[in-house]
């Protein structure tokens, strides 16, 4: 019979956890102290901001526990965080890992889920300091928090946008929601989670050496990852900032894969893109005088494409889109509208 | 009707979240970007070490929904990490607030539960810089990271107490445990919920004060707090100091409180006093020659009595009580060996 949680109890799946961070996970040298006392302690680094994010899936909510590997989830989890501190300019130093188990989970899944943690930390030098372990009632859920620095004054922030700037977004935003629609369409075989777009959706990529990279150059005005779909965090962006957009439709990178996806589903590739999707790209803005050193700046650490999609209006423009005969029409944030042809 | 998180929505939610944190908390001075962003910034102090702990409950296991109003969860929940950067000798600076919510909760009792995090953050000069919102799938649970800071070489821990050393205990632990108890007797009355020893269980007072006078005064040399019970912690310091313990049954602050709730409850007063409490009082240890001194450093700050109770000994003495008669018995750190007599 499988090892689980209520067979070895809260502080022998303690040890195994620290084990596995001891052996496994490079140990960050501003660590004081890790697992082990009432709090973790670390040395910061003169002359840097720390930056802290917290993000939270549930069971049944944000991912289905039959549709992924632990070691998987155990990536996907800790990838959302990461690309958070990297949209920020900055890098990852160390996690706090908040579990609520339910006592028949087996710790072989939970000691792969902290691998997957591992396998996104370790590339970072950045480790796992602390955390929680508590049963769940109901579902289970894995709650992270990532503390990351920055030198000071190179944050890169959402609200900072200025009109006339040009938009530019990092790979092919809607990918992991055309892979969400795939597998819930079909009960999940081995085939359907080895496609590209559900290996997206299950372990996105983040995009965080690219946001360091954005916040070392210095050039963007504006960045925030794509964790709430491509026109909502574009939606941010300018409600923070206090400006408008327009974009063109015909600079919007629709991926083969996703149009391909797209005409599976039965959905407008469009929609995929604009609407609610966990790719974790990167939107960014910089004045267009920026765009080929911006570019550059992200080519040196990276092959992903980086396209100009359009500029920052004046807020009483709102979003719009412009089509390619040169007309435009309005957008609402919350997604695409539907009367727009899907351009494929 | 009353609204609930499914009437405004999450971004409804945080916009009242937001409203009462920037209203009604205080705002700590080194932040530099609070929610709103994908992650928070703060610049640290130079020649500090920072703190960082995580802790998490959730309903029906660590508090019933019926028995405790918002606003009192919200200061218990709180309380349990403000008690973890104390018991390192530090300072609270920031917290991050993780919630996972029904649809059906109600806004008011969220936003209680938010001036009930600021009741305890506010008087310590700490912030709530971040979180999460998401929905819960079965249970409600508030998973908290609070960030401090300590000056470097001022940290106390628990695994470094010396053989010689004086153990130390601030408070009455155990009254925690017997307002559960209380609780879980009888239907939660307006009288009950008022009983001082449920009030206790409720909302439980940190010793973070008493524990950052102790890493100023640099006089003892280990701490933790009592959030496993008098045992549980106790055996913590000793597993990972190397060490084992005497205590002296006849030193053990038993309160008035704590024995006449036993005979009410039918229980062992002793047991109480050593087996599983949310009390967060601290256990401290330090040579015998700082007792006064690290008695009279409490005392500065708070009026919270300081026991000593016995003395740190080898490893391989265990963990032992001495009765008034001189005999000692072995402890088991799972808790209270139940035919010692209780003392009363």
């Amino acid at each position: 019979m499988p090892e689980t949680l209520s067979s070895i109890g809260e502080f022998g799946l303690i040890d195994r956890i620290h084990r596995i961070i001891e052996q496994e996970g490079v140990r960050h040298s501003g660590v004081r102290l890790g697992i082990g006392d009432d709090a973790a302690s670390f040395r910061p680094q003169q002359g840097y901001e720390l930056l802290v994010t917290c993000d939270c899936i549930v069971e049944g909510r944000h991912y289905l526990s039959d549709a992924i590997t632990p070691h998987d989830l155990g990536r996907r989890a800790m990838t959302l965080n990461i690309s958070d501190i990297g949209a920020m300019g900055g890098c990852s130093l160390h996690a706090l890992v908040s579990l609520g188990l339910k006592g028949e989970t087996e710790v072989a899944d939970i000691e792969a889920m902290y691998r997957g943690f591992l396998a996104e930390l370790n590339p970072l030098g950045a480790d796992i300091i602390g955390g929680n372990l508590t049963k769940a009632v109901g579902a289970m859920f894995i709650d992270i928090t990532l503390i990351g620095e920055v030198e000071e004054g190179l944050i890169v922030r959402r609200s900072t946008a200025g009109v006339g700037d040009a938009i530019l977004v990092t790979g092919y935003p809607g990918q992991s929601a055309a892979g969400l629609h795939l597998l819930l369409k079909e009960k999940p075989s081995r085939d359907l989670l080895n496609h590209p777009l559900v290996r997206q959706y299950n372990t996105p990529s983040h995009r965080a050496r690219e946001g360091r990279a954005v916040g070392l150059s210095g050039l963007a005005s504006a960045m925030i990852d794509t964790s709430d779909g491509f026109m909502g965090d574009l939606g941010h962006i300018c409600d923070e900032s206090g400006v408008g957009a327009v974009l063109s439709q015909g600079a919007l990178p629709l991926s083969d894969a996703l149009k391909s996806a797209a005409r599976q589903l039965g959905k407008n590739s469009m929609d995929l893109f604009l609407g609610e999707s966990d790719d974790y790209e990167l939107i960014l803005t910089c004045p267009p005088e920026n765009v080929t050193s911006l570019q550059a700046a992200i080519a040196s650490v990276s092959d992903v494409p980086v396209h100009a999609v359009g500029r920052i209006a004046k807020r009483s423009e709102g979003i719009q889109i412009e089509l390619p005969d040169g007309t435009r029409r309005p957008m609402r944030t919350g997604g695409w509208d539907h009367f727009i042809d899907g351009g494929e």
